[in-house]
């Protein structure tokens, strides 16, 4: 069966993001005064094989913590769903 | 009020994602061999003060537009809700 992981890997709330302070500086010089905050993630959509959406789902949580998120500074999350290819 | 969305920046079907080949290769040489594909995109949190939820989401449509997404290469697409800071 196949499944689409979509992963959501967002710095930890305490850890300092300058990228997003970068967007936020860039949004408040095009008008938009009103924004307070800014922080910035990735986003991954995994494509995987496997016999059960809980295999699916231990396979996901295993990459994320061995590859696609940093656990130092990182959270990440992710939903799963049966996919036709 | 206070808004927070949640935005999603991801390329188009048809561009090539170089990142998610490599992060795919990644995967394949820590053991992850059912893993068929990858793609890389951006997961912004951006506060904002607006009048209603209306408001706000016009706002971040517009941010999408001018600076957040690429719209030669990329989609976009968020969602709202309201905060208590």
């Amino acid at each position: 069966m196949n499944y689409l992981a979509k992963i959501y890997v967002t710095l930890k709330p305490t850890v300092n993001d300058p990228q997003g302070v970068t967007v936020k500086g860039g949004l408040h010089s095009l008008g938009f005064k009103s924004v307070n905050s800014v922080r910035v993630g990735k986003f991954l959509e995994v494509q995987v094989e496997a016999a059960s959406k809980e295999a699916a789902s231990a396979q996901v949580q295993e990459m994320c913590k061995k590859l696609l998120a940093n656990p130092i500074v990182e959270l990440s999350r992710f939903e799963i769903e049966e996919t036709k290819r």
